[in-house]
């Protein structure tokens, strides 16, 4: 069992001695390589997973094309939660951009730790809170950003991984194409 | 105290005696005339609400515009959570599009279901996993939508309000001008 995922865990809940010797068995090690896939759109998504270490890039495909939106590194939690809760295939693929190792967690253990922790609701909500807000600032900077709103909140968001994402991606989580993120940058620095 | 909102609480947690008679306490009854804001952009939110009687719609200000882009009605839970949680200055407005009876909780308050009623954090985590999933729906469908797609998707959220959503704010929600939304009707008619 991971430390780092348990020490997740105690950040935002306390955990019996017993609670803590029951998690371990409640997830699995996955290790992802370079460009595996963590859920592939059209499968349905039978796994959260925490991020011990790596990057995790969420991508949709639209009229061909590669659509990135959305990025989860180490230490947080990683998934499609729509197609986890509903059974429904995935609309969007989660890819690993770096060398990465997960700890994932069924549905049915998930319930479990809902269950059988004392505080494993208020975990829960904890987390998910944390990425409905994340998810919500994203909605409202899609409804009104300009570009350059939402590469200031791709920095806001990410700034600490900046140059572990490739520019491409960037571009497309900002929705311009890539020849358009160097002005944008440009136009930003003269500002600055 | 509202039956409808212990009916709504129930229907997703168990509640002991105590409890009921608890949470009464914890909410105020207020009513809010049509096009009365429940929350104004720039304010700190410090309620979230459950709605027993009306309608109520998100909007943000863009180049002087009004963007609509969220509904929520009777049964359902309204606020804005970034806010609430942050403490931080709402970037949106939430007003009343019909005159609306709601029930709402304090930020201590909504602690203290979450600290004193035993699936407190249960309720907490099961309502915004669902509002979490509608966000995630409505951001995929906003990075990677047409306009077709974005009125369809009005459609699966909305159906049962669609005729107490004037018709510039299902415009504005689907990103169009409100003269090209008949266009998306007939070419969606012509389909069937």
């Amino acid at each position: 069992m991971s430390q780092q995922l348990v020490n997740s865990i105690k950040y935002l809940i306390r955990l019996t001695e017993e609670e803590e010797s029951l998690l371990p068995t409640l997830f699995n090690r996955v290790t992802l390589k370079k460009n595996e896939y963590f859920l592939q759109e059209g499968k349905v998504s039978g796994h959260v997973a925490f991020i011990e270490k790596g990057l995790a890039g969420y991508v949709m495909t639209h009229n061909g094309e590669d659509v990135h939106f959305y990025f989860s590194r180490e230490n947080e939690w990683v998934g499609n939660y729509e197609s986890f809760l509903s059974r429904q295939p995935s609309t969007k693929s989660i890819i690993a951009l770096e060398p990465s190792v997960l700890w994932t967690i069924s549905k049915e253990n998930l319930q479990k730790v809902f269950d059988t922790v004392k505080e494993g609701d208020r975990m829960g909500r904890l987390i998910i809170e944390d990425v409905f807000v994340k998810s919500s600032k994203q909605l409202t900077s899609l409804y009104t950003g300009t570009p350059e709103e939402r590469y200031h909140e791709f920095f806001e968001l990410f700034q600490d991984i900046q140059h572990r994402v490739p520019q491409y991606m960037i571009a497309s989580f900002i929705g311009v194409k890539p020849q358009s993120l160097s002005r944008i940058r440009s136009r930003m620095a003269n500002k600055h």
